[in-house]
C-alpha cells in the first residue's frame, strides 16, 4: 500500500493506493464523521463493486444513488437526482458522500457534496485509471453545460481518496489507454524522469502489470498534488495540468460528449500542443515524433476526427474556460518535462497547426 | 454614508449603507477586477433601478439577466437561465456578477457566482429591507429544492455589499414589515439595547424615517457580521440567526413558497420560539407578550395559518436543515437579547406549544 498526502492546510487529505483496499474499512471509517453515508455510483460500476463497499461500510446507514453511466449525464439534471435521493432519505449536513466510479461520478458527487446543504464531507473512490490519476485528486468538481464542459462547479476537496488498483482489472482496454494519456501528460508537463520511465515501461502498463500500474498512479498523483498545492484554485501554474485540454475540449464539443473518451481527446490535444510548441521553436521534431510514438503504443488516437475546419476548431477552443478576456491561452511545452501557460504564441503558427491537423 | 467591514480574513468585505449610493461608481468599481460585469435582477426591480446601475457601470461590458420575480423561481432551473446567458455572452472567470434585487436574487446570484466556472466575483446590491439586513450579508447562497428550502447552495462571500437605503422608498408596505421581522430578530438573539431602541422607535421605522432606517440597517448588519465572523460556516453559534426559522420554514413549506413572505413566517416562528422558551422557563409571559405586541405594531402575523395539525407541523420542521442526526434542534431564548441553539428541550413543551398555535 502506498500513501501520499495532498497538503492544503485545513483542507489536506490522504491518498491511499493499493490492491483490494476497497474492502478494508480502515481506509474509510476514519474519514466518516457521522453514521450516515450516501454512495453515488453508476449502472456499470454498481454490479461489480457495490457489494464490496457495502460490506466495508456495514456499520453505517447507507443510501445508494445509482446514476446512468456516461459523460452525457454529467449535467445539472442528473445532479438533481442525487439531491432528490439525499433529501428523500433525510440526509443531514453530517452525512458523508462516497463517489464510487470514474471521473464523471467523482466530479458530480464532489459537486453534489459541495452544494448539498452548503457542503458535506466526501470520499473519492475512483475506479478508472483516468480518475485515479487525475480527476479524483485536486478538488475540481462540477458538471457540463450544453455550451461547454465543466462550466458549473466548485473547488471542493475530498476528505480522502481511496484508489483500489484491483479495480483496473475490470477496466475496458479503451479506458485504460485513455487513462494513460493523462499519465503521459504528467511526464510531459513537469516530470522528465517519469517520462523517461514511461518510455521504458509503457508496454508493462499496457499489459496491466500491477507493480508498474501502482508506480505510475502514485507518481502521477504525486505530480498532480505538487501542482495543486502550489495553486489550488488555478490562478496560475495549475493550468499546466490542462496540457492538450483546450484542443481536446474542441474535439469533445464537436463530437458531442460521450463518443470520444476524454483521454482520447487529450491525447490528440497533446500532439497538437506539441506540434505548436515545435512551431514556436521550443520542441524538436524528434520530441513531437516521440510523443506521437508513445501515444500510438498506448493505442491512442493522434489526429482529430475529420470534418472540423480550422476556423471551427478555433471557435470551439475559444469557448473553453482557459480563455481569459478574449485572449486564447494555451499550455505549451518548453521542453519535455516543462510546460507553461501562455497567450503569447504566434497566431499564424496556431492556424498552421490547425491546417495540418484538420481536414 | 455608513460603512462597516465583515472580517473574514482573505474573504473580508465592506458593507456600504447610504441613500442614493447606487449611482456612485466609487462603491462599485474598486470591487470589479475585469471589464466584464453581469447584472442579475428581476422583472420587478429592473424597471426601477436597472438604468441607474447601468449608468453607474457605464465603463464596463454589461450583460443583464432579468429573471421572473418570486421565491417559486428560486430553483436549479432558474439558476440555469443565469448560466445560459453568461455562457452565451462568453463571460470568463474574470467576470463580476452583480445581484440587484431582494433575497431571492441575492441568494441565486451568489450561488451562480460560486459555481460559474468554479467561482467568480460578485457584489450584493440588496433592494429590500429583508435582504439588506439579512441575506446579503454572511455569504449564504443557494436555491430551494422541492423537498426543502435552501437545500442546495454554498457559503460564498461577496466582494462588497452596497445598500442604497433610497430603494426602500419603492418597497411595498408588506415587504417593509417582513424585513422588520429580521431586524427585531437581531435585538432578540444578541442585542438587548437594540431591542429597547426598537421598542422606542418602531413607529419611526414603520413611517420610513430615513435616519431611523439607516440606523437599524447598520446595527442589524453589525450584529449579523459579528455572529458570522465567529462562525462563518455555521458549525455552532451562527445558527442563532435562525431564530424562528425552523417554525417558519414549516409554514413556508406548508403554504408553498410565495404565499407567505419569509419575514412573515419568521415573525410567527419567533413568537412560537418565544412561547416554547417561556414553557421551558427561560422567558417571562410579559416578554412573550412584548414580542407579540411589537410584531403587531409592525403589521406582522403572529399566528400560523389554520389547517396545519401539530403532528404535521413537527413533520415539516423535521425536514429543515437544522435537524442533525434526527435530533430536532431549535433556537430558543434565554432572555431577550440572548439566544441559544439546543436539542435539549422538553418534547411535551414543544407539543403543547404546537397545540396552542395550530388549529
Amino acid at each position: 500500500m502506498l500513501e501520499l498526502k495532498v497538503d492544503l492546510g485545513d483542507r489536506s487529505y490522504p491518498i491511499f493506493i493499493g490492491a483490494n483496499i476497497l474492502s478494508d474499512p480502515n481506509y474509510f471509517l476514519p474519514y466518516i464523521k457521522g453514521k450516515s453515508v450516501a454512495i453515488v455510483t453508476n449502472e456499470t460500476v454498481a454490479p461489480i463493486y457495490l457489494d464490496t463497499i457495502r460490506s466495508t461500510l456495514a456499520g453505517c446507514d447507507l443510501t445508494v444513488v445509482t446514476l446512468p453511466d456516461g459523460e452525457q449525464y454529467k449535467n445539472l439534471e442528473t445532479l438533481n437526482l442525487i439531491f432528490d435521493k439525499l433529501l428523500q432519505s433525510r440526509h443531514t449536513r453530517k452525512t458523508t458522500m462516497v463517489a464510487l466510479g470514474g471521473g464523471v461520478i467523482g466530479d458530480m458527487t464532489g459537486f453534489a457534496a459541495a452544494c448539498y446543504q452548503r457542503g458535506v464531507d466526501f470520499i473519492q473512490v475512483p475506479t478508472t485509471l483516468l480518475s485515479q490519476v487525475d480527476s479524483s485528486v485536486g478538488g475540481k468538481t462540477g458538471v457540463n453545460h450544453a455550451l461547454g464542459k465543466n462550466m458549473i462547479g466548485a473547488f471542493y476537496q475530498p476528505n480522502a481518496v481511496v484508489i483500489d488498483t484491483a479495480t483496473l482489472n475490470t477496466l475496458p482496454d479503451r479506458e485504460l489507454s485513455a487513462g494513460l494519456a493523462e499519465v503521459i501528460k504528467y511526464g510531459l508537463i513537469c516530470d522528465q524522469s517519469f517520462y523517461e520511465w514511461l518510455q521504458e515501461n509503457i508496454d508493462r502498463l499496457m499489459s496491466r502489470d500491477p507493480e508498474a500500474l501502482s508506480y505510475a498512479i502514485h507518481r502521477s498523483c504525486q505530480d498532480k498534488a505538487r501542482v495543486v498545492e502550489a495553486d489550488e484554485k488555478e490562478s496560475g501554474i495549475r493550468a499546466i495540468l490542462n496540457l492538450g485540454h483546450t484542443f481536446g475540449h474542441a474535439i469533445e464539443t464537436h463530437t458531442g460528449y460521450g463518443s470520444w473518451l476524454h483521454g482520447e481527446a487529450v491525447a490528440v490535444g497533446m500532439v497538437m500542443a506539441a506540434d505548436l510548441s515545435f512551431r514556436e521553436g521550443n520542441l524538436s521534431k524528434e520530441d513531437v515524433d516521440g510523443i506521437v510514438t508513445m501515444l500510438k503504443r498506448v493505442s491512442l488516437p493522434t489526429l482529430p476526427p475529420s470534418g472540423i475546419s480550422p476556423g471551427r476548431f478555433v471557435e470551439l477552443m475559444a469557448v473553453d474556460k482557459k480563455v481569459l478576456d478574449d485572449q486564447l491561452r494555451l499550455v505549451l511545452l518548453d521542453s519535455v518535462g516543462n510546460a507553461n501557460v501562455t497567450d503569447r504564441f504566434n497566431h499564424k503558427n496556431l492556424m498552421d497547426c490547425l491546417e495540418q491537423f484538420c481536414s
